[in-house]
């Protein structure tokens, strides 16, 4: 098993911390996103959206999408319950709170949105809204989904754990506080996920964002 | 079963045309988006995130999220094949193809972009990729996963079919139309997506687009 995979990106992190917590021997192939990586012709054979990360398994057969690669592995495992609610918490990620909390922190980490630019301001309200409705959610129950651990949690942890690096205050959010102390006291958590390094500024490197 | 819907949204009719082919009675619940229907607590209390679909089934259980209601309602049928790209490609739907062609579409037909606007320009550019990205994917397979028909298509079918619509010239991409034309042909196959009404316009009603 291998995984195309970049060590700043929390959709990739998200599938580390699976992996890990599965016990999962797996090849960690980097991928330099601003140093071109995904740009090549072999990385688009791999994944015509030219997104990370990847997974190969078996040698040949490539799934893309974070979320469809969080689903895939925890299939048959205490970390996907049967309950649809799975699902509709991962869409809502991809859909919603990447944009809002991943995007801003990414634009204003790398210099590619200053903070009161109208986009900024649009991403920075509908993450608000994403937060109040985390802890509206959290508030009633210890996980999102039949209050066990699973994939839903991991994959909202990704983005939601480093909404302060998009200048998000956790603070009100008692609730979404709770939760991501609890996702960090589970039996193999870690966090490998790495800050963007310098050629990830804007003008510095060549990527799909240039 | 009930299905909170609105007629004009391609999230909801991609809903309506699964629950065609399975031939399963429902409830239609219609919901004036832009008539401030999911503006009301009542609404908040079935979905917080305020969008259409949700799927009530069974009754006071609710599902929002039109890709996690097809991959519930296609459970252990035909129309989900144990692929784990099924989850590759409705995940695609959600972050690459909604905000590039849905998102185009509405804003144009609406009134809150005018196609020459950054904002329009960079959606076209975006919905351009989406569909070079499907022509290629569909000129190897009649089908997106396994050569059969299924979710994955019902998902992607929702808002590529109506490209047109935001102004998106659908003639270079030779296998996409044979594909639209293929998922057209297969049994119990309806098209009821209405047209924007008249409060969609922006400035004429109360949404959470307003």
């Amino acid at each position: 098993m291998k995984l195309y995979d970049y060590a700043a990106s929390a959709n990739c992190y998200k599938v580390r911390l699976l992996l890990a917590q599965l016990g999962a021997e797996y090849e960690r192939i980097p991928i330099d996103i601003f140093g071109g990586d995904t740009l090549t012709d072999e990385f688009a054979a791999i994944n015509p959206a030219r997104s990370t990360p990847v997974l190969e398994h078996p040698p040949g057969h490539y799934l893309p999408e974070s979320n469809a690669i969080l689903l895939h592995l925890a299939e048959g495992t205490p970390f996907f319950p049967r309950d649809p609610q799975v699902y509709r918490w991962l869409f809502f990620e991809q859909a919603d709170v990447v944009p809002a909390i991943g995007g801003l922190r990414f634009r204003l980490i790398t210099g590619r949105l200053q903070p009161d630019e109208p986009d900024a301001l649009r991403r920075r309200a509908a993450a608000h809204d994403v937060l109040a409705l985390l802890d509206a959610q959290l508030a009633a129950r210890q996980f999102l989904v039949g209050n066990s651990y699973g994939v839903a949690d991991i994959g909202l942890y990704g983005y939601v754990h480093v909404a302060g690096e998009a200048g998000l205050e956790l603070e009100p959010y008692t609730a979404v506080r709770g939760w991501l102390t609890r996702v960090e006291a589970q039996p193999g958590f870690v966090n490998d996920l790495d800050p963007y390094p310098a050629n990830a500024t804007a003008g510095a490197g060549r990527s799909i964002y240039d």
